[in-house]
């Protein structure tokens, strides 16, 4: 039985998908197969079956690369803030977070930097995690 | 004397350069510092020297960040060369490179990863690594 | 008379515009002619009675190339929503219309899609249009 | 055995990429598992197996909107051309293509239209097609 | 004493935001300050004081530029809009600012066209202009 | 006699074309033309005729939002190179032309101006101006 069968697939993509986003994982996939179910299933087989739960970059690098991404990219809020929250989750630190939006300034642009840091902003009020005070300081 | 006077950005960011990019990254400021001076400066005081020289992520995620964000984007070509370049001299394998523009392929799009992957393949001859026979196998 | 002066560029959009948003067409024009009155007649003129109209592809084609486009830019949700209802109106099935924002997927990457899919899935229930039943099963 | 069993994603896959491209398609496939082999399986697993093998949507739909997409978008040249070929080859013709992409002006703006059409007009003259003599005339 | 100094960077972008944006200026920066101290620091000495600050261009021809490129990339409505109050603070009338925004339609495509001036009418009515009626009319 | 019938239009947009670019500006237009006349006769008659025409912006306004939009948007080296020499052909010196591509670093993030620098020195290199010996220092 090979590793790439479509159960496999399907059951390793759940395995990731709750591993970083928890509960609410399965959650938005709910609500996207309402709309459109094979999506959904591509969603989980492909994006975290085939790819998330590859061995070849350990999961920190590959949650800095997403929030990286989403960031510089600028135009999709929701999923920025689905991912701080999975970055979170396993264990990237709230500062670490901001680390990374400020740096996305230098690539995405300065306004695309302001809405991710204002969507992080949101995530930490909801999940309750004090980011300003503790974040590293220029001139310190 | 404060860690933030222009000298000290300006130092620490001619460092940091230099340490991701090697003996290019200055070539690349003095090239366009032909162009722009007060722009090449900018990029190095405030991109290398305020930016990537903060204590608050290490070095490994703060390029992993970058090689994202300009793969997802997909239209820097030479950028994401110089930095997947840069992500070599600091220790990410190649392997771990491709993990992380396959990755990209979610968020950018198809056309935006395989553009990327290319670059990468030609970065990859340039400096001499053997990217594909080691890749790690989905199905090994 | 010659087949492009004023008033035929004007009849004729106004006329195309009709034909794919209904009264919405009109509705959306006379909003944007509050603000920006020569802008909305470029509109009306350019994109529908220059562009839209033209005989050279059937408008089953155009519609759904831009339904696609404005997929995968992932950054004109409104917009998005009236071409769907206008790909609805015109005969375009809420099931091809799924199958082309999942397609989106590939070239605009995933949250993009998750965008489309979800504000289609919006215009679904204001229209009444039952899209996930019938969604074409992958393993049926 | 189910439709979708990694074997007969993998072979529709092929299918479709080579009903499309051609024997183009999979050299392009082949150049790119040099450098990453697991995403060339993606390409073909995913997006030619999972997405355009689906029986939703006509292939002459599909095609368009992929090429739409990529003129939209405008910053990937090359998979551009690579399916304008391919929409070529399943019989879209020149005239529709060049249709296809005047309208893309009113989404992506007319830098990426020109960018567009310049690449048609390449692709026209390695495949040989004449195109801008049976252009539609907006007088005619 | 050198102009670059740390202290004289904050207190150039501190008097140039002010001078562009009134006291809504320090409002944002404030906000932001609580997601990201070093960040909002950032923005007032690299962007305020660094860039804005320069004298080699006249603040109309500086802001003119923000606002098209806002426009043009149609993706940061809030930034859009605070750049379109401030444009109207520094002397550029909402006419102007309407054919800025109408111009873009040709480089962001029309749907980031009307988004820019649907936000621009927004911020007309908050502040008070009669856009509309003066508007230079095409035909007139 | 209107001022919008289709000769107008024709005539004040080759005007216009001509007064920004020079004879360069028909040649790209015919060039255009062999692929798409229509869609050349569109950026003639719209783009220059209805828009850059237009009396409620000065043309110097007009080129700066151009300039800025496409350095911003980042993906279209040979309009964005185009446009630096029609701002130079209509008297914005090359110093102004590196203050507004330096500025939109901020907007577009630095990858995009340093593409757009290096496409404005190699436009000053084939129009013989000195641009960076003039530039304004910093620190001056």
């Amino acid at each position: 039985m090979s590793a790439s069968e479509p159960d496999d697939r399907r059951a390793r993509g759940r395995k990731v998908l709750t591993e970083i986003h928890g509960p609410v994982g399965e959650e938005v996939v709910a609500r996207l197969a309402k709309i459109a179910p094979d999506f959904a299933d591509h969603l989980v087989d492909y994006a975290f079956g085939d790819v998330y739960a590859r061995p070849g970059l350990d999961r920190r690098s590959r949650q800095i690369a997403t929030v990286a991404a989403l960031a510089a990219l600028g135009n999709a809020e929701q999923q920025l803030k689905w991912h701080i929250r999975g970055a979170l989750n396993i264990g990237i630190s709230s500062d670490e977070i901001v680390e990374i939006l400020m740096q996305m300034a230098i690539y995405g642009g300065f306004p695309a930097a302001v809405r991710a840091l204002t969507a992080a902003g949101e995530v930490f009020d909801e999940v309750g995690v004090e980011a300003a005070e503790e974040a590293i300081q220029d001139d310190a």
